[in-house]
């Protein structure tokens, strides 16, 4: 058996994304191919990783995630392998896993160093097919993680940026991502907001007073602010686009106060 | 075994399609699951009740398809499963199985009101990975209809278009879906149309005369009406897109006269 | 057991391509079915059989291609199943199978002319799934290509367009594709261009000195050749879109010279 999911910047038009179906079932037919997104704006590193982040915890823990937005493909950047308790990833090591790093605890990570375990000949730019693909499929049949490669303890990352609670008791967050309804994905944690609290939620010159528990608790086309279905603050607009409303996008600073 | 469509408004960019993957995998490793679409425009609970009439009856009566089009998650909306001959449905109660409902006769038919089978804590605005996906897990594993909740008798359902057949031998019809080559789907039956009768088909204020049966007999960039692949009157354009020439979209009056 | 790839202009907001899905897994229930692509642009026949050249070698032989880009559908128009050793495809014989047919020895060929093995009602507009979908299914079961139809040895072709190295050692070819990057995939094979060697690339009146062997050579936003991973050359910019940059599209002229 084995489930391997597929996150990426490839699009589905050029049938990249299919080719790597393709790779996996060869070499373990019984393996369940899901595509988690290759949807993912060509290059953004940052934002695949949001998106891994969201997703990887709903998997089985024995899935095997691999990510590819690989910008760096071809140079000197490494390629690496990471087990934890939620899941074993297969990616470049360039911070498409910090998310990940910044919450799971690592049993057991290297570099892919074995090209025994990826396609010849080795192309310079399609990592994703010729290594990622069948280092996934190969973990799928009980191939050990460390036999892919050497043991690593430094993997790249880029600060994931916290929210913030400051001594006046108002919290500083920022919004982390734009999905698409065009509700703001933040990074302040659900938990911070105590139940019962006035809170006032304020972005792009726009303040919310209190923070709903759904987008029906406010007519249509009205801003709110609610615990999103990640644990987060989310701004939202009952039945249309906060992102499209507010002018915002990812980046901008939230402010909570109490 | 078991096979799950899957049929939303999520898009593919955010990775929420995927997370339902997830979710089913790990209640039942075995399932087979189908994406029907993730494309519906945002919130469009009547167009994903078309495109479900159109899909459901070419998959085996003991699929399972979850549609998910919910502006209303978090409100005081109710989710619903109906088994039919055809197939069994799982959805929030917003009018979304109107099409399935108006054509198949209702085995049994429930309120999802047992949050033993659902995941925890359940969130207030993502209730496709929290409710509905876990709830088809469970279907396919064998979880009986009547072991998800109340029994229901009165789903909402919005009304189903149908076309009309006036006292002149002529009919009026509407356009119900313009698909992605631009094709203009009515909801006026193939049946009604009897061969060899000189039929005119008026759409915007341009009028077709006879009904094809194939894009191939009329000339590149022509416009034709012809019965279409679920067997009602469409509108279209050889090599070309039928809504663009005609500067019409779902909702336009379709009249064939005799 | 079976995999069968999906090859289609559908796009996926219609249902289009998961009817196909339901039609497969209702015939052979343990089937592997693969989304390939369903991006193709409407109607274009010459890019969906590129697509195919580039993917169907990474999957196992014994796998069945269904390719659907069907501007003919209910014409004259033939339909088709070759046996190569490199996979089985199922396609219109409109020339979609034109580089598989360049590239591969035909093991078995037939037109599908017997109505046993599709949907009835056959409609006039929708082979992919009533035809083609269905006869990969019973493909994927065990049964002979010969059941399927007459033997054919005449289908229809488009001329693949081939570089040229020309008496002075240049070499002239051409924009095949402009994939999701704006990456320009060329038909020049890599093998012509002996490393070591200060080939100059020339296209849209710009030209880059070498061919590198990965993005990083050069700096973010600068032109550069390689040699791609379907082993062309391909023109390329670091971090940003080549097509975008030098305002060109497929069937641009590209020159190599020595």
């Amino acid at each position: 058996m084995g489930v391997i999911t597929l996150l990426t910047d490839f699009g589905m038009a050029d049938g990249y994304a299919g080719v790597l179906h393709g790779v996996i079932l060869r070499i373990n037919p019984q393996a369940t191919v899901v595509d988690l997104s290759h949807d993912i704006t060509a290059q953004d590193v940052r934002g695949a990783a949001f998106v891994l982040s969201t997703a990887y915890s709903y998997f089985a823990p024995d899935t095997i995630h691999v990510a590819v937005v690989d910008p760096g493909v071809g140079s000197a950047r490494r390629a690496i392998a990471v087990r934890t308790e939620c899941g074993t990833f297969v990616a470049p090591d360039n911070g498409l896993l910090s998310c990940v790093l910044a919450r799971e605890r690592v049993l057991e990570m290297v570099f892919l160093t074995e090209p025994r375990y990826w396609l010849a000949p080795l192309s310079a730019t399609f990592h994703g097919r010729d290594v990622f693909a069948p280092v996934a499929a190969h973990l799928s049949l009980g191939v050990a993680l460390r036999a892919l490669g050497m043991p690593l303890s430094d993997p790249v990352r880029f600060e994931v940026v916290r929210a913030q609670q400051l001594g006046d008791g108002s919290i500083r967050g920022e919004v982390l991502h734009v999905d698409r309804y065009g509700n703001l994905v933040t990074n302040v944690p659900g938990a911070w907001l105590v139940a019962g609290r006035a809170w006032r939620v304020r972005v792009a010159g726009r303040e919310m007073r209190g923070v709903c528990n759904a987008y029906a608790r406010v007519a249509a086309g009205e801003l709110l602010a609610l615990v999103g279905s990640s644990g987060y603050l989310e701004i939202a607009v009952r039945d249309g686009n906060a992102a499209a409303v507010l002018g915002v996008d990812w980046g901008a600073e939230v402010r909570v106060l109490p």
